[in-house]
């Protein structure tokens, strides 16, 4: 099969009219011409490029890695992902019992080693703690939030199917014993970031040659910014090896100008697009929700919105259509980044699939339109709204 | 007379080899040969550039417009600050008795006007405050810190003696009657800072239009960055047209991470580079510096310094040699500048002559060695040292 457009994306800035060729679930080729007879779909003047890969991601729609951490739960992540271009992902824990997180990281093994090409790859698991700083909990539970432990991480790593299930560990490198996980984790591959933490600049640079390669949500639950202390902002923004990765742009957690800033100041080889999105809507205790200003209510198979102002509405847990809508999803996201930081289309590129796949070490497969690259396709307009979305060579229908 | 160097430095990085001409007061033209028996000075390969601005500074070595506003202390001023490289400046003021700052407007007024060809040339006067926020005073009077007033502020214009001894100010927009006040003072052709202020984001975007041009001391007395109130700082930073003033790097009010962040993310056309010096020997009443963890007790014809850790020491207030220790001065702070963001020279040479220079309206006649404008003059080692000073065109004897 063979995507015509005028504009493909590839790697280097190059742009390209013609022929995506397609073979099963990989990247064939490309050309200009095309055997008589062949089976193209034509996509006139909309951008090829490749899909999202979301490295923050809890939950989405009718999925919760938080929430649920069954294997329905995250092949529903697999299955309505892709209703945003997102076309593989980690799925993401965050502060919890260390059962609980156990159970998770075995049913992602099972997930990643037996999935077909079914909807967005799921690449691994992202730990975001438990070995987080209370003092910049956001919206962790606070006592899950646990000093740095090498037997617990070790527990963590047995829990794998085979190493390279865990990708991505977030943690605040000013608590005792880090440096040793931080050693630990590098050993094994995983990429550490830093979050919901409390570091100072100095110790920052001072264990950053152990293994910390980047920042999970930029400005949110970190130490910021001030000129006699530059914090974790400050040590993000300044060292240029440092990954700047930003949950999704409400504008609501951060001013778009801040973002901004930070896109001013880091090369773009260094920022990293998520959501952070929790999939809300499978909460399994009433929960607030501080910034939408609603209580979100779980009943049986639906959820229930109390808002301050006293308004209600109950939405079914199966009502994809509605439940994507509690949440801002990756595409939308995008645009407004277009419209905050007016980025050019390979620096959407960059930091939605290339970055994050070199990040997390999936680069050989993912992130690229290359031949013999997996065949995770975005097909947008100039709006940059979806018009077809393929993961592993197979288009998705766009209705949930 | 010409001087010679294989490094002379003008406007839109040119350097060029050969000889500086000075006529009287004047730069009158270059060359890369010389009439026989012309008189040549040889600086070999010295850099030679365009004399320091220092737009903020309250008072050095011997004279104090802080403490002591007559004219015999400006004078003292202009006698002293060549010693660092500084050819011409705007005596600064902070927040004090409105009688105190029309005296000083005043005498300013006077130097102004009859200033022959001695020493640093006095281009006229900053207002630091009144009109500045107590909650972000700093080492200003608390007690001095007043709401803007148009009233007050045309008793500043009518005691100059003639519209442009006022070329800059500094204020706290986010007061009540700032607006009235910016209007005022850019009609006059006086440049707005905004400083020791509270003002948040969307007041200095609201208000930009109206006249400020930029801030002054960065990072220091104002609203910090925060990711959903970028502040004072924020502001600097986002919004290219604003200019950065900066404090002398002494790298304990600002950390040099956060001065290089600047660095990279300002335009180097919009920073300019001060001191901020005070004159601190000359002060009236006991004052304790809460950097250097000191009190200075006026003591007669000297001052006494009484450390925390107990020493004392007495200096003698007709040493130059020993009062100048006191605070550290503009090339010092250029070379911790050098060492902490490897600025070009043309940089260089942009912060701290040619942007101020244009930011107060003097770029007619200082900020470069283009032909036709005063002769003043820096020649200094590849370390930034220097080697020789030329205000006005007269060799300034370097042993005060």
């Amino acid at each position: 099969m063979y995507l015509k457009s005028s504009q493909v994306y590839f790697p280097n800035q190059i742009r390209k009219s013609g022929y995506l060729r397609i073979e099963g679930s990989q990247i064939a080729g490309f050309s200009t011409e095309v055997p008589a007879n062949a089976e193209v779909v034509d996509y006139g003047d909309h951008l090829i490029i490749p899909g999202f890969i979301d490295q923050h991601i809890h939950g989405w729609a009718t999925g919760s890695f938080n929430h649920d951490k069954s294997v329905h739960s995250l092949k529903e992540m697999k299955r309505t992902l892709p209703l945003e271009g997102v076309t593989s992902f980690l799925a993401t824990s965050g502060a919890e019992p260390i059962e609980d997180l156990l159970e998770g990281i075995h049913n992602a093994s099972q997930v990643v080693d037996t999935q077909k090409d079914d909807g967005a790859t799921l690449l691994g698991v992202h730990l975001e703690g438990p070995f987080i700083n209370r003092e910049y909990k956001g919206m962790q539970r606070e006592e899950c939030c646990i000093d740095p432990s090498l037997d617990i991480m070790r527990q963590f790593l047995d829990a794998q199917a085979h190493p390279g299930i865990i990708r991505l560990m977030t943690i605040a490198p000013e608590l005792p014993g880090a440096r040793e996980l931080i050693e630990l984790c590098h050993q094994q591959g995983i990429q550490l970031n830093i979050g919901h933490s409390a570091a100072t600049f100095d110790c920052i640079r001072d264990l950053k040659e152990y293994g910390l390669g980047g920042v999970t949500h930029m400005f949110s639950g970190m130490r910021g910014f001030h000129h006699r202390e530059p914090g974790v902002v400050g040590a993000a923004l300044f060292f240029d090896d440092l990954n700047c990765e930003f949950a999704k742009q409400t504008g609501m957690t951060v001013r778009p100008e801040a973002v901004a800033m930070a896109w001013k100041m880091k090369s773009k080889d260094k920022i990293i697009m998520t959501t952070d999105c929790g999939g809300i809507a499978l909460t399994r205790k009433p929960k607030y929700h501080y910034i939408r200003k609603q209580t979100f209510i779980p009943d049986g198979d639906g959820i229930i919105l109390k808002g301050d102002d006293g308004s209600v509405q109950r939405i079914a847990l199966n009502d994809v259509a509605g439940v994507r809508k509690l949440e801002m999803g990756y595409i939308e996201s995008i645009r407004n980044l277009i419209a905050n930081v007016h980025p050019s289309v390979h620096e959407i590129i960059k930091v939605t699939a290339e970055n994050p796949a070199r990040y997390i070490g999936v680069s050989d497969r993912k992130g690229s339109l290359e031949t013999g690259k997996d065949a995770d396709i975005l097909v947008v307009n100039h709006n940059f709204e979806l018009q077809a979305v393929y993961c592993m060579g197979k288009k998705v229908v766009m209705e949930a």
